[in-house]
C-alpha cells in the first residue's frame, strides 16, 4: 500500500462504515492482509429493483496474493452475505465460529462454490499464526450464537474489532469473555474498532433472558394457536420459543424457507435442543387442538413475500388465521419497514388474530449494546486509537464521544469512510490516503451492470410512465411510411384517453411532415423533434413529463 | 339513503377509517347532510409517481342538493386538503375556525375557486341551525391553533366528533374547553367518533410549553446560529421559536414556500406576536453575527426538495452550513420517512453542524392525545355508541377497547370501515350499508386518471426495466421490411450489453421468419411469438423479467 510506511500497519473498510451493512474490513501489515467479515447490504427504495449491494472488491482482487483468510465474527447476512460474490473474485481461506461456518457452508453450496472453498472452524482459543501476524478471537454475545471479536496482532500493535456485541450477562448460550477482554486490554491494544449501530441508545440492553420470561408468559396465556415470528438467524430465540412450546405441550410447524434452514442447521449443530417429535408439518396441524399448535415463521419485517405476510393477506397455501390465534412479532421494525409491518399487523387483527408487538411486550431485543455497553468495552480493551465502525454517521460520532468520555484523547478518534485508510504506528495514527470502495449493485445474477443510467431511468419510469412513437419512414421519398403510432405505460390509460393519443398523432404528423420537407437524413434531429413537440404538449394537457421515446425505422 | 330508515340519522366516511388521512365524514338525517372536513393523503411509496390520494366523492355528487355544508375541525392538510377537489364537483358552504379558513381560501385562491365559494368563520359559541339538524363546537388542543370538536344534534340523538385532539391544560393559546365538553355530555350523545390515532401510547402527551422550555434551552445555550425545522402548520410552536429568538436578541429568516405563507398568515391573523423588525430575508443573513441569526425552515421530515434538505446537501442557494451552526428538528419522522430524515442528519453532522433531534430533547410532541386522553373524553362526553376514526385498524381496534374500559358495552362499539354506513336511532345503532368510497388518485392535474393497470406497469418498469422490439413486416409478402430493433430503459446498460443484444435478435429473426412462412395476418400472434421467444432469452441471461413490448408496424 503505496501512502502506508513499510513498518506502519494499515486499518481500512470496504463498507460497514457511515452505514448498516456489507461490512467488510481488512488490516494489512506489509504483504499480509486479514480480511474480517464480508456482507451485503439489503438496498433502500431509491434503488429501485436492486436486489443487493455489495463493496467494489477492486482492491482485494489486486492484492490477492497478500490475503492470509477472511476472517468472520459471525453469522449474520450483513457480515457473510458477500462471501460467495468475493470468492467469485479471490480464492482465500475462511475462518469463523461453528454456526457462521455452517450458514456459509449452506449459501456456498446454492452458490456451487463449496467444493473449491477451504473452511476452518475456530474455537475461541485459537490462534492462527501467519509469518508476520496472527489472529486470535474472544467470546461476545449478538442476536445470533458463536459471534466473536477478533484481535490481529501486527509489529507496531494489536488490532481490536469488536464484531456486532451487546453485554448480556445473563444469555441463552454462551456469556462473552469478560475475562479475556480484560487481558487484551492489559497487554495492549493499538487501535479498537468498535459496533456502534445502537450509541444513541442510552440504556443497557435488556436481556435475552428477559424476551424468554415473555415467551414464557405468551404461552401460558394464549389458549389458540401461537403464531411465532422473529428473524431466522436468531438461534437463540428459536431455541427459546420451542422450549416454551414443549413444556406447554404444544407441537411445533415451521415455515419460510430461512426458518427451516435455521431450525434444521440449529438443530444439526446442537444450539436447538427438544425431542424430534416437536416439529410437525403443516399436514399435522389440523389434526391438532388450537393449543397444540405453534407456528414458527419468517416474516418479521412484514417482507411481502414472507410466510407471515402471506398467512395475513390469506395467500398462504396451508395457513389461514382462525379465531383465538395470537400472533407475536418477536423483532422491531427496521427503519423503512415500519409500513409493511404496520399493514401486515392491521390484516391480521382484521383477519380476527390478537397480535403482540412492540417494545412493551418485552418480547424482543436488540442484539447492540447501547451506550453502556460500548463504553463497557472501552473501558475493558483500553485502546490508544479509537475507530467507531457499523452505523451511520451520526452514531459513530456519538461513539466518539463516549470513548472521549472513557479517556481517550479526541484526535485519536477517527470517523473514518469506506477506503479511507488509517496508517498506524506504534504511536502515531494518521488518515494516509483512499482505495476504491463504492458500491456495486447486484440484480438478477449481473453484478455491477446496473449503472446509474439504468436507476435513473427507472426512476423516471415509476414516476411518471413511458411514451413510444413510432414511426416509419421512406427515406427514399422523405415521407412517413407508417405511423406516428403513439403507445405508453404508466402514464395514461389508453384505452381512456383516445382524444389526448389521437391529438398528438396529429400534432406529430404535422411536424414531421414539415422535418421531411428539410429532406433532413438526420435521425437525431427527427427523434428530437418529435421528444421537442411532444413533451410539452402532454404537459400541457396532463402536467406529467413522461419519458418520449420517439422510434423511427427505416423503410 | 336507501338502507336508513327515515327516523334514523346516517353516520359515514369517506375516509379516515383505518388509513391515516383523506378525513371526510358526514352525518345525514332524511334530506340533510352536514359534511365533516374534507382531507388529503400523501400516498406511500407502492404508489409510484401519485401526488396524492382523496376519497370517491360519488355519493356526495348524487346527493349535492342535500348537503348543507362542510364543517371543519382544523386546517391540516389531511382535514381540508381536499376541499379543492371536492368544490369542483360540488357547490358547497364551508364552515370553519379563523385560522382554517385563512388556510383554505389560499388554497382556494391557487386553485381558482375562492371567487365562487361561500365561507363562514366560526366562534366556539356560534349554533349554525338547519331546517332539522343543527351543528355546534367546542374548543379543543392539537398541533395547530383554532381546532374545535363538533357537535351535530339531529332528532335522534347528538353526534359528536372531536377531530383530532390532545388534552394540553398548559397550552400556548386556549385551553380546551372541559365545562362545555362536560355539558354536552350531561346533554346526552347518542354517538362519540374520536380521534384513535395514538391510542398504542400510554401515556399523557406532553404540553406545548414543554417544548417552549426547550426551546428556549436551545437558543440559551447555542453561540452559532439556529436552523429551526418544524411543521409549518405548527403555528403555536413558530410562535415560541419567534419568541425565543427576540428574547435571545436574533433576527429570523424563513425559508420554504409552506413555511412563509404560515409565518405570513399567522402574523396577519395575530397568532404570530412579534416586531414587525424580527424578521430578515435571506442577503441580511451574512451581515448579521452568527449568534444573531435564526433560520426557520421547512424539511424536518426529510423531503427531498425542503429547504432543510438543500440546506443539508449543499444545494440551498442561500444557506450553507458553517462550523457552530446547531439544526434542531422540531418533530417525529412519520413511518416512511425515517430513512430519509436520517440522511438528512447524517449530511448535516458531516457538513460540520450539531443536530437536535430525537424525544430524549423535548423538541416536539404529538399534536394527538394518548389513552389517558381518549379515556378523558369518554368520560366527558359520555356517549351511548362509540366509532373511533383516524388511525389504522389496530389503533381503531385499541381505542374501542379503551371505550369498554369507560363503560360502553362492546356491542356499542362500531370499528367501521371507509363507506360504511352507521344507521342511529334512539336506542339502536347498527351497520346498515355501504356507499363508495375508494381511492381516487391525483398525479400532475389529472384526477382519478391514474388505475391500477398504470400503477402495475410502472412497478414492473421500476423494478426490472423494459424491453422494445420494433420489427417492420411488409404484410404482402409476408417479409421483415426492417428490425427488429431492440432499445431498452431501465434494464442492462445498452451501450455495454452489445452482444446480449445481438443474440437476441437473431433469436428473434429466426423466430419472425418462421411465423412468417405460416402467412399469418395476425398481429398479436405476432408480438406473443416475440414476448415468448425474448422472455426465457433474457431471463436466463440476466435473471430479470424487464417487460416486453414488441412494435410491430406494416408498411
Amino acid at each position: 500500500m503505496k501512502f502506508v510506511k513499510n513498518d506502519q500497519t494499515a486499518v481500512f473498510a470496504l463498507g460497514g462504515l457511515g452505514e448498516i451493512g456489507k461490512n467488510t474490513y481488512g488490516v494489512q501489515f506489509q504483504d499480509e492482509i486479514v480480511l474480517i467479515d464480508a456482507g451485503i447490504k439489503f438496498p433502500e427504495d431509491e434503488l429501485l429493483g436492486i436486489d443487493y449491494v455489495i463493496p467494489d472488491y477492486t482492491y482485494l482482487v489486486k492484492n490477492e496474493d497478500k490475503i492470509k483468510g477472511l476472517f468472520i465474527t459471525h453469522g449474520h447476512e450483513d457480515h457473510i452475505g458477500g462471501i460467495p460474490y468475493l470468492l467469485r473474485q479471490v480464492n482465500i481461506p475462511i475462518y469463523g465460529g461453528k454456526l457462521a461456518l455452517g450458514l456459509i457452508k449452506n449459501k456456498l453450496e446454492e452458490h456451487g462454490l463449496l467444493r473449491q472453498t477451504t473452511l476452518h472452524e475456530i474455537q475461541e482459543d485459537d490462534i492462527i499464526k501467519f509469518r508476520k501476524t496472527s489472529v486470535s478471537f474472544f467470546r461476545t454475545t449478538h442476536s445470533i450464537p458463536d459471534s466473536y471479536g477478533i484481535v490481529v496482532k501486527t509489529p507496531p500493535g494489536n488490532i481490536v474489532h469488536t464484531g456486532d456485541f451487546k453485554f448480556d450477562f445473563t444469555p441463552v448460550g454462551e456469556p462473552a469473555n469478560l475475562t479475556k477482554m480484560a487481558e487484551i486490554g492489559k497487554e495492549g491494544v493499538l487501535c479498537l474498532l468498535s459496533d456502534s449501530t445502537n450509541s444513541e441508545v442510552p440504556h443497557f440492553t435488556m436481556s435475552e433472558r428477559r424476551v424468554g420470561e415473555s415467551i414464557q408468559d405468551v404461552f401460558r396465556k394464549v389458549d389458540g394457536r401461537v403464531i411465532f415470528a422473529t428473524f431466522a438467524s436468531n438461534i437463540h430465540r428459536l431455541q427459546q420459543v420451542v422450549e416454551a412450546a414443549v413444556m406447554h405441550g404444544r407441537k411445533v410447524a415451521v415455515f419460510g424457507r430461512s426458518m427451516e434452514a435455521a431450525i434444521s442447521i440449529g438443530h444439526e449443530l446442537g444450539y436447538i435442543n427438544c425431542p424430534k417429535e416437536t416439529f410437525i408439518d403443516a399436514q399435522q396441524i389440523n389434526r391438532l387442538p388450537a393449543n397444540k399448535v405453534t407456528i414458527l415463521c419468517t416474516g418479521s419485517q412484514g417482507e411481502p413475500m414472507a410466510a407471515l405476510s402471506r398467512i395475513a393477506n390469506g395467500t398462504h397455501r396451508q395457513i389461514q388465521i382462525q379465531p383465538g390465534d395470537t400472533v407475536v412479532f418477536s423483532s422491531s421494525p427496521i427503519p423503512g419497514n415500519t409500513i409493511s409491518v404496520n399493514r401486515t399487523i392491521n390484516l391480521l387483527f382484521r383477519a380476527g388474530a390478537d397480535v403482540i408487538h412492540g417494545p412493551l411486550n418485552d418480547i424482543h431485543t436488540s442484539g447492540h449494546g447501547g451506550q453502556q455497553e460500548q463504553k463497557l468495552m472501552l473501558r475493558l480493551i483500553k485502546p490508544k486509537f479509537f475507530m467507531p465502525i457499523h452505523g451511520e454517521f451520526r452514531m459513530q460520532r456519538m461513539h466518539s464521544q463516549l470513548a472521549m468520555d472513557c479517556g481517550v484523547p479526541e484526535e485519536n478518534c477517527f470517523i473514518m469512510d469506506n477506503g479511507e485508510v488509517l496508517a498506524l504506528s506504534e504511536h502515531t495514527a494518521q488518515v494516509a490516503g483512499k482505495i476504491p470502495s463504492g458500491s456495486v449493485y447486484i440484480d438478477g445474477n449481473g453484478i455491477g451492470d446496473i449503472g446509474n443510467i439504468v436507476l435513473r431511468d427507472r426512476r423516471i419510469l415509476s414516476e411518471e410512465g413511458l411514451v413510444i412513437v413510432v414511426v416509419a419512414i421512406n427515406m427514399s421519398e422523405f415521407k412517413i411510411a407508417s405511423g406516428p403510432d403513439i403507445i405508453s405505460r404508466g402514464f395514461v390509460y389508453m384505452r381512456e384517453s383516445g382524444d389526448l393519443i389521437s391529438e398528438a398523432q396529429s400534432i406529430i404528423t404535422k411536424h414531421l411532415n414539415k422535418v421531411m420537407e428539410r429532406k433532413t437524413t438526420q435521425w437525431t434531429e427527427i427523434k428530437n423533434e418529435i421528444t421537442d413537440t411532444l413533451a410539452p404538449f402532454l404537459y400541457e394537457k396532463t402536467k406529467r413529463r413522461p419519458m418520449i421515446m420517439p422510434i423511427i425505422m427505416e423503410v
